[in-house]
């Protein structure tokens, strides 16, 4: 059977019963929705940090999870070698062509950067022969900035010069790795860049240097030609008690002020905009608009919990709305994917639940695909903005799209329209039919499925 | 047409397509799902003070509500009178058999409680005649001990016992109302008893007051031969900054405390569950594993924002939950139903949202319910439950339940046990898995509805 | 004694005793610190809002609140007149210099806005006339686009052109108004600029409107030769599910957007930065770094509490951090004050409330300026601050600054530093000794005051 | 200089400046202050866990902690033993009287409890040693059923018979310590005695199997005649989704309905109280009002932040309601103490930071002590409550609370005070001047410290 006691997985739809977990009910990655195949839409990413590196620790727990390389390497290398099999053979049998990583996911640090470097371009040289001889593509890298304590207080942000070298070091390498493997996206997420605590923080100064370094990787990508797609990635909190790039509008309003609104968009995931108490649906909105959605983390928050979980995503009210605004755009972003920033429960530690867990995400946004993609063929909810804001589509509302309007103007319109007037030209948005029929829309296209 | 320019809602199923809005697509009262019809498992209720005298305001925007009877009365007794015309023409429309009413909510006070009372009296005795015709029914009566400025300070837990005896002079004339009216349970929710601030707050007296206020309500209950069901509503706080009936166990606690837990059940409400940061399965599943269950008010909140929304119920994920508990406990409870404690948007402010609204979350029940009617018919959560525990119901795992365990006789059991015995003795509960199953188990039960 | 029964309060110091409620404890005008008089750093206005106009209802309950001119008028504009001498005599007695008020507080609406302007006018003209006896400023106004029912959608961003031209001809009024007065700033706070749900809201549609109605203020303003400061007032939510002045990066971002930013700064709220999860220190050091601070809505939320309760501030632990943001920007912005948009409590209803909850709040600030000035005094962070980035001032980091590294080169200083090396270039910030320190800091300073 | 390189910690009042960390400010352990000394009432605790053990890793980084004895020992025993010596020479040199630990805190675990056993034995002894040499007493210790995999699903509720028996006899090894070394209490925190997930949790077959836990727990503890008082440590969440322990209300319900009320009492942790969205004040009221006040875990937590931080207590507000409520009470509890459950920041890292940090603790307590005996000298809040509650000490009011009211009675009473009389016996609280004399009290009680 391979590395994995397993068969490849297979899409067997809706007949095999609910409780079939080792199956596909929704995703078939060759049927052909909106025009283009699922997978294409999809592009599902396996996360290495997640899938292969995380034990199932919690702030108050060791590790409970089982995988089958353990206990089979003495040495670092040689099992971070090794997962390197394993980690392909995952992606083939589970069915997805995107696989993404940090730096330091893949291969121990040395104890100098040198030898650092050495480490990983062993275990790089080894993903690339895998993704040749597969066809497995790199969704995207990205440097972990934040785990070793020399990161305490930043990376980007550090108060310490050395420790800011250290890491435009790092990253520097980090994009020649990018650049070798091909990737389709870089990702920034600073999960050290920001403050624990706000008295003993310059934060002007740290977001001049976190500008600085951020021009910096622009200038060293153009100088050694990769062209990957550079996104950030926005979190409200945890581990600090605020990031500097805390949602999608925060970032985008450090990126104009440093001029760096061309060269970034954004990385979007859906417990990260519920730690800033928006829904998923709302920061994918914000940058679609912005012209800004880069790429997608898949995974789902409880909106009851104040920290991080990173749960694979198993709501369908949710994928429905995230797939109805990505259909909406077109695209993800000009190469963005759905990579699963998701880790399996602490209670679900087998090595058989990676693919259940990755199997339930992929199920749920391929349903929330075809859901979305039957809303959007019967325009429901773009005639429902149309008739919404009819009246800006002429008359005097087209003065103000228009931009001949004045307050002046305006005011010599509406200086004499009696209330009653007013109040019928406002509109019941219906709002809890509009939620019922998005269920039924649900059900229908499901029903169908 | 009568007095609401509408027909009877019916039943059109899936046929009309998902943006028919004044059609049952899954309520069909009186088809038969494990054993019971829809309507007996459901037993809707309309609240009255949400559907009737709701304006839709919010703290910083006056009502936008439109209804038939605005404008056409300048006596609020003809008013009051007017709308139990229209309240029981409504019910029948829509087809609920049950409603609910505070007090304040369906007559003007007076200057004096027997003022009040005469007001209040007027109105009963038309309700009553209209109960008897149509057949409808009250779920529940209560009393608004909050409303009115007197109650600024509570009004079991008010500090000033003129304040206290007045409540109590009202509860006397409530319950009396309960009796003629045949009210199948009797609601107490404590929207002033907790504290705004707890240094001005004696704690303890306050909720040595409330307990005999309780007793006293029993005491009295007892003496005219009432026999409806006494209900708490447990809520975690808003308008107070903490409410004695935080939640379930909370005011469970209480009633234990105070030898009251024999005569009152719990009236449920979804987004006081999410006020105390449970899901709504948490506090229902709290309440019918203690026998405590007594009714439920059917809502739901938002759970990234703090406030009471008191949304209609649109998350089939949510209503799926509530009726699995309930179809596990055999009833919501002796006499107990789903009151729709719950308002339009401001936004969607028609008399027609008022059909509409109680559409969604009706169909939203009944969807939960034939989803909720699968899942127990397969013994999904059952059997998972039964392998999940079944050391516990032989061997070691038995002496436990059956009390002939020690300390000393687990140490002896298990003091050599090496590590790898132990983790081996934990499973997986493939909890990804488990969610994917129940969203199968949603779509294939409704696609067959 | 005049209208209110109640001499003018004085400072009193801290010999009368704790249980002192009205008088001054540390709120003593003319006192030097920092350079200037205390209430030339303060600058403190009365809502008249909340002052004058609030009955403190709640979501559940009646007003409460005693006002001495209650009864007495049966015309509405009889009142709002009255309420002028109520209002500058409040102010002259309790010693604050300015206020702020939304054009709707101040005189009752009318049919049309035509005749609502009317009414205005003649409250206007009877504030001018005491302004210029007292010598009372106006901070402030606004107005108010969110209580009428024709805002229900929105004004700024209605769907409906009728009331987005309304809301143009409301504000061209409005700023007439602000040229009247000579008010120091003009505030927009856009209680329905965002959204109930998305599903039925096109976002950036609404935003455009939105950033056009500032530009057409903005024209006006300079045509009639108005000079006040244009501000913002973000709030994260609240009536809106989501508010598109979300926090003051948002509010940046949209500015930056929509080449606003040069045009408005931003009026901040402490029970609006809890809302979005943030200090009110985080916000105001945003916005000073940013330079677009304009003035402070000085009230304090309740942080275990999801909705807005605009308390009167009395934490003067945040006071002290509000000072001293302050005290580093030199001023709170070109006109700013410290606006109390803030009411008492529902259960302190008595007109005296209003004096004492108005001192406890002008205490507690300038305790915070006296805390701060002794911080900023020995420069307590401003050398904590120095030390801790002290790399960058020279050497590598200095380069980093100056704009002269690159990644390469500082990979090359940093590929062979030893991890050793690398954490010992790390520093403790010693934080619990920091909170502890500003503790003392308060005891000390207030001590001696 | 010992083992620690720092001399004994003194107090030295305010004299030395605001920033002198390693000192104290306001703790005088002797120093008496309402009839007892410091020392006494506050009984300060050091958790072995987080002081000795804790490497300052957060869910995203490895440790930065930097500690004496680290790399000094190969063998787990070695360093166990050796810790010993480092810990009660840091409880000397700071000046405190108890400590508290976990079995797995002090001794690695072996692969059977019988080995596990042997190791823990060994240090325990070596701790009963140093108790003797030095005095400092033990104020509890307590059991890790939640770091080992093998509680993944619980201890008491695991649903694994093997788990829980290994669990039992891990407990009756707990409880022979806590009588080996006299312990004054005893605590089971539940960090695994809740869920993940409802769906797969039979909730009630659980609390039965932790509720016999705790009886075999009583019963053994009887057998060997251990007299340390026995608390529970309410948590709401985290590491599990609901804790079954979630606050005081919830935890007095689960011992109430299994009869284990007159067993337990509660510890209670500030952080905690906030996770439930409660304050610490409310829940030590809570604790006092019910008699079940055991212990206190001395800690704040960040209530904008949803996880448990368990910062060092600097609030001095905080600090001032708790010692306010333990004063009232006249203790903490028949055994109780501080123990700082409390780690510091990750920033502050060094090993000079477990003192600084813990000073800052203890002069807040200190703080606390002091402010809140000059509020109980000066009866400020006790005659506050007389006076509001007056009314039910006389009249009416006293009817209900001698029992002798009936809701006829009190209808009586009340049918006829008309509205003016009713909110006449309503009184303002005044709330805004109480929390500013609380605010004058801190200032004038900690100036003359
Ligand atoms: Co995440
Ligand atoms: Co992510
Ligand atoms: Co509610
Ligand atoms: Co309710
Ligand atoms: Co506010
Ligand atoms: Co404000
Ligand atoms: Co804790
Ligand atoms: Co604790």
């Amino acid at each position: 059977m391979g590395l994995w006691d397993i068969d490849k997985i297979e899409y067997v739809g809706r007949e095999k019963g609910p409780e079939e977990g080792l199956a596909f009910h929704y995703f078939d990655a060759d049927k052909v929705v909106a025009g283009k195949k699922m997978k294409d839409w999809l592009r599902f990413g396996v996360a290495w940090w997640h899938t292969f590196d995380q034990q199932l620790v919690d702030p108050f727990g060791d590790g409970t999870a089982q995988r089958p390389w353990y206990g089979k390497y003495s040495d670092p290398m040689d099992e971070a070698l090794a997962k390197v099999d394993y980690a392909f053979e995952f992606f083939q049998k589970l069915g997805v062509d995107y696989f993404c990583f940090h730096d330091r996911d893949i291969a121990p640090e040395g104890d100098t950067l040198r030898e650092t470097n050495a480490n990983l371009q062993r275990v790089v040289d080894k993903i690339e022969e895998n993704m040749k001889s597969t066809g497995v593509k790199l969704l995207w890298n990205t440097s972990s900035l934040f785990t070793n304590p020399r990161f305490v207080s930043g990376a980007a942000t550090s108060p310490y010069a050395d420790i800011y070298a250290y890491a435009a070091g790092q990253l520097k390498n980090s994009l020649d790795i990018a650049k070798q493997l091909g990737a389709e996206n870089y990702v920034f997420w600073g999960g050290r860049e920001g403050y624990e605590n706000l008295w003993v923080t310059d934060m002007t100064r740290e977001q001049e240097h976190m500008a600085k370094f951020f021009h910096m990787c622009v200038d060293y990508a153009k100088q050694i030609g990769l062209d990957a797609q550079f996104l950030i990635e926005p979190k409200a909190k945890e581990p600090t008690t605020f990031q500097y790039d805390f949602d999608a509008a925060t970032t985008m309003n450090f990126l104009r002020t440093y001029g760096l609104e061309n060269d970034f968009k954004l990385n979007l995931e859906g417990n990260h905009a519920n730690l800033a108490t928006h829904t998923y649906q709302h920061e994918i909105r914000t940058a679609v608009d912005a012209g800004m959605l880069g790429s997608l983390d898949a995974n789902q928050g409880d909106k009851l919990i104040g920290w991080d979980l990173d749960e694979f995503p198993t709501d369908i009210t949710e994928t429905v709305s995230v797939m109805w605004e990505v259909l909406r755009a077109g695209q993800i972003g000009p190469h963005g994917g759905l990579n699963f920033d998701a880790k399996p429960r602490r209670t679900s530690f087998t090595w058989q639940d990676l693919f259940r867990s990755h199997i339930a995400g992929m199920d749920a946004f391929a349903a929330g695909l075809i859901v979305a993609d039957k809303m959007h063929q019967d325009k429901y909810i773009e005639n429902l903005w149309e008739n919404r804001y009819a009246s800006f589509s002429e008359g005097i509302g087209a003065t103000v799209e228009d931009g001949t309007a004045t307050l002046e103007s305006l005011n010599d319109y509406a200086i004499d329209i009696p209330q009653k007037d007013l109040l019928a030209a406002t509109k019941s948005d219906h709002l809890e039919s509009v939620k019922a029929t998005i269920n039924n829309f649900m059900i229908d296209a499901l029903a169908n499925a």
